[in-house]
């Protein structure tokens, strides 16, 4: 709960309304109350600002004037928005210590202030740093580093040899450093490649919930600061993601492959192995990228959705595509030497 | 182990031959013994019913002539098979009360009919309800409410402010509640935006092994009652899932994704975010969505299999296919010229 | 640490240069320094050999003549790479013996040469094989036979009934026998159909990181001898995996697949239900498989990535091609005409 001036002081912005105002929470401008601080970021929402019942609005000082209630003028409305969030924090705190039935190695290094969780287990080599968080039932393999401020939620495993910088942050049953799929064929079948490398994380890094990222063949797999990614994602071994690349859910990148800085992959995208895909490429959701991507841009494949009958229609004629151009060009001829 | 005229009874059918006769498992047509019932649901079996040596089966009422074994009759045998399977459930029965290794915060509550195994954490402010199962290693953070008859499979991961009603199932490394993937540009890279919302599920949700459903950034992520969602689909913020409707495994949606009743995604869907998908809705599989749909039926994306070297082809032709339009537009105009 | 002559002992090889040169790691062609053992076994990298600072190279007989450095002479140098890696593993040795924190049932059978890591539950009927490692965390649910030198990572689950076969491997998170995805319609949404069967690995199966593998309906799931099974891989209930056939990250197979054995399928792969697969097929990236596949060879789907205008362009078009099709046929019935 903050008065509209605390609020404007911490986030450093210019106010109107006034500054005793209370304002207990966060809502969209749709359906903020009047104790709700709401937003306006994306101008096709600018029309509901006349409506809103909300305490006050974050938004642009041009806007201001078409916004009945107080404001918090912002020249980065969505980013102050962000910064106000951290405000209305609601998660409970972590209990300091470490808890009666974690079980830490006696030849770990714990910062004195570090949270360690119930059944959590900190193997030997491991170093954790100042204000470290380690949720209940986590594994911490032997030699893993994690610096100050870094956060695993629970049940996530961490196999050996995984360092991470300062502020990361690795969400529930997370995999860090399980070995990268990685065999020669032998006379009797696979032959498994002994997986010698760990991973490497920079700092204000996030993983998110079930997302796995492998450890290196030889060498690490490396993933850069501030590069964030999301849910039930695939990192193989060896891969590098670049400083401040964002990877959403259900992507996969196959081994070796390295992603430039500030490239965002959307959904379900899938890069073959072995390929590099410049700084600031944006890939658009399930695209299939089977080649090295060497200019900035948007990239994008795949068909559109249609009814299925339609769609089956189209799809057996992508199958005769070669056919089609072919019979187009014999056809072009043909009409030329008629001419 | 039944009777054939137990089974009838439980079941609520009719059905001919031996009263007496036991009946010991379930199992297909072509592979039921003596002691098995069977099942003819889908007509593409109904050649097996000749040469079956089930000791009886579930089938309609005018295929009971064809049968040349016992017969449970029922207008609908594939849900009579379901309603059956669960008379030869052979899962461990839970061990009833809280188990010593189990951290439970003196500040949760719980109905003195729950199962709690060993390492599960219940955190402050917990509600779990009568006949609850916690499985071993699970976390349930502060203030999850779970309904009476729900159940949480090993390992499962349920952030702080969960809620699911009655009857509801959690499998293995379930992850609910991580923070919804949302962040605002800064000056330096990513900023995050605290993800305030909670989870909340109706009754009767089924949740498969290793699936995530975020929290909300504002307001919860919703599932409806009877929806059923299978292994590692990925559901983000701010979604909202309609009753009865059921989602295949690997299926990804973006954030604020809304999904009517009744729908049916197949495996490995991907949906973008901010679009609305209206009731009784099919998508086959792989379909990419990348617009609302409202109107109901069948919906598809994708390309057909083809050997490697026939679908580079193809594949070669859809890059030049805006190109092939134009060239056959023009030819059209050339030859009606002719004409 | 090995000196040159003792790793050409250890590897059955051949080799020239200084018996006496000790070799302290493995590292690429490229980055390998004087202590370092390197191999060629792709011929694109054949131009880094005469540079190479390495210790000494593993490399075809015939090409070692161009060779600076000591070189181990091998037919099969990938091969012999992955046997040398196994000589470098440094991941930390289990402890063995039964952690005081973990819960074995006095019901489970464990062989005494067994480790079971903190807070790992093994519950009754389970038979734990000579060498098996359970790492933390695991939960090894009633039943489970795990053959001689199986290996559990920590945090995976394994429901009750899952068989695996001897030197199995299964990673962290990973899920074996939660319950298939089946239901049938009833009159108020969704019943449930109990999943009585189990999960049947045989030896040396390698199950990757977030991977789930269903129970069967009626009968197991079944994954033969010698498959591997990449990270986050959704295997549904009663499929059947053939013998060496491996699975890259992100596929899912449907429910009563069937795949040969010696098949690929990459990584992002979809597979449609009670469809067959034959021995010997590789299955490209994201290929979506939607008919069974009868001969042997190299399947695929989908479009080829361009920028996103480009695409757009031409994905309208895939909208059109059967309009496009039916254009063409007209116009070359017209042009046939007027010659």
């Amino acid at each position: 709960m903050y008065s509209l001036a605390e609020l404007a002081d911490r986030l450093g912005l210019a106010f109107t309304g006034d500054a005793h105002k209370t304002i207990k929470g966060l809502a969209t401008l749709e359906e903020a109350g009047p104790d709700d601080l709401a937003f306006l970021a994306n101008p096709k929402y600018a029309s509901q600002l006349a409506g809103s019942h909300a305490g006050a609005v974050i938004l642009a000082p041009e806007q201001a004037t078409d916004c009945p209630v107080a404001c918090l003028l912002s020249d980065t409305p969505y980013l102050t928005f962000a910064r106000a969030s951290q405000l209305f924090n609601q998660s409970p705190p972590p209990v300091q210590g470490i808890h009666d039935s974690a079980t830490v190695s006696p030849e770990a290094q714990l910062h004195p202030d570090v949270c360690v969780a119930a059944n959590a287990v900190v193997e030997a080599g491991a170093v954790l740093g100042a204000g470290v968080i380690i949720g209940a039932g986590v594994y911490v393999g032997h030699g893993c580093r994690l610096g100050a401020g870094s956060r695993v939620y629970p049940n996530a495993v961490l196999y050996h040899d995984v360092h991470m910088g300062e502020n990361c942050v690795i969400h529930a049953q997370a995999v860090l450093g399980a070995d990268g799929f990685g065999y020669a064929q032998g006379p009797q079948g696979w032959e498994k490649i002994c997986q010698l490398g760990g991973v490497r994380l920079g700092n204000g890094v996030e993983i998110g919930a079930n997302t796995t990222v492998d450890r290196g063949t030889l060498g690490h797999t490396v993933i850069d600061d501030g590069a964030i990614i999301d849910n039930l994602v695939q990192i193989a071994h060896n891969c590098r993601i670049g400083k401040n690349t964002a990877i959403a859910g259900c992507t996969g990148l196959a081994g070796s492959t390295i992603i430039g800085a500030n490239c965002t992959l959307a959904g379900g995208v899938g890069v073959v192995g072995h390929v590099e895909i410049c700084d600031n490429v944006h890939l658009t959701g399930m695209t299939m990228v089977t080649r090295s991507i060497t200019s900035p841009g948007s990239y994008s494949s795949g068909t559109p959705m249609g009814s299925t009958g339609e769609w089956k229609r189209n799809a057996v004629r992508f199958s005769q595509l070669d056919a089609i151009q072919r019979r187009l060009a014999a056809l072009e001829k043909q009409v030329k030497h008629q001419t």
